[in-house]
């Protein structure tokens, strides 16, 4: 937790807040502040800044907040991603959150299990703590938009070509695809696919609503490693 | 795994491979094949190419193998990396493997916990099973070396100058860093801290050893993203 996020709720005065939850007892374990001391706070979907333990008790922690400074940049990226399985879903909210994505669209695909779809990490509770967790691992205090599709070809027909439209829309994937192009801060649109990739009808849909397959390298990558590598090298670092 | 790895005892003829563990009941469970079948398969420290499925049955499956073509090109770089906690020990081994870096030293810091160097993941034959599961992923046979150093004074005074000389020497380092240098393939030397970074005082040694500070941008990253961040910034795709 490298910026502790702050709600409305926790707020009992302007300018004051008072944790009792998770946070409390992360920053309790964790950090040891003493009264006087200063933390880096946000508040969710709005400025960072810092923070002055007013007081620290066996019950909670209150602080004067002073919130001056925005939120790191955010990559103007719509990542479209097959349903990956729980386990990495809940490592890849976080990876995401955590390097700046704002939009993501989890959408099915052939090779995506249907019984994903059922994960308990879909409820929207879930996902939001997870996201929560890659904010405040970055220092971020927008939360992403994750919008799930449980069908692929409505989505591809209907939904995804105004979503590509007027952005760098690329899908990657490994097949008859050209290199990865120049890290710049366009708009754009990416869509990766489950273990085992698209299949060939999905990618040819894909490329319908306005995509283009690239490719990163002839290694076969984890999802949660994909992800990273694919930011890294379409965007300069912000 | 998207290339099944054989060892040498595997073969009980030339170009003739027989499996019984691991890789067999993953092979049977995941990717079901027949008699005739053609799996990708590589052996350790060698070639890649196809085997022939001669005879698959409830305890083993036999293979006539082709090894005609080379393992994908590794990346020039030698990582130094503080010990990570062993949960991401184990992802981060998994993912270095698939990304192609062959040399790994594993050193304490300052912010490093003590506890972690009486993992269990730390025997040799735990780290030997994550490497080949990121080789096993990635389609690669090269098996990474990987090194303990479990002092930081003595690795960053008298091994680290000479592992860094000739090469490009950098620090992940947020604070006092210049921005990611371009990717290129030029032997490289990169040495990525623990969590909370490294010290001051260390960050010093790194320099006196010739390493250079660099940044990835503003936001901070788990070991687990930054190091695919890194290496997908400082090497072109290969």
């Amino acid at each position: 937790m490298n910026l502790i996020l702050l709600f409305e709720d926790d707020f009992v005065a302007p300018a004051r807040a008072r944790l009792n939850d998770r946070r409390y007892r992360h920053i309790r374990a964790v950090q040891q502040p003493r009264e006087g001391d200063t933390l880096k706070v946000g508040l969710l979907n709005g400025a960072t800044g810092h923070a002055r333990v007013l007081r620290v008790d066996d019950l909670c922690i209150e602080l004067e907040t002073c919130l001056d400074q925005p939120p790191p940049a955010a990559l103007p990226l719509t990542l479209v991603m097959a349903l990956p399985r729980p386990k990495m879903l809940k490592r890849t909210l976080e990876t995401i959150a955590a390097m700046g994505v704002k939009k993501l669209c989890l959408i099915h695909s052939y090779r995506v299990d249907k019984s994903y779809w059922s994960s308990p990490l879909l409820a929207e509770d879930a996902i939001r703590e997870h996201l929560l967790l890659g904010l405040e691992q970055a220092g971020d205090t927008l939360l992403p938009e994750v919008s799930l599709h449980k069908r692929f070809k409505p989505f591809a027909e209907d939904e995804l070509p105004s979503i590509a439209t007027n952005t760098r829309a690329l899908v990657a994937h490994p097949y008859e695809a050209a290199g990865c192009p120049v890290a710049t801060l366009e708009p754009t649109t990416l869509a990766i696919g489950p273990e085992g990739g698209f299949i060939r009808y999905e990618v040819e849909k894909l490329q319908q609503a306005g995509l283009t397959p690239i490719h990163v390298g002839s290694r076969i990558l984890r999802v949660e490693t994909a992800v990273p590598v694919l930011l890294a090298r379409l965007f300069p670092p912000l």
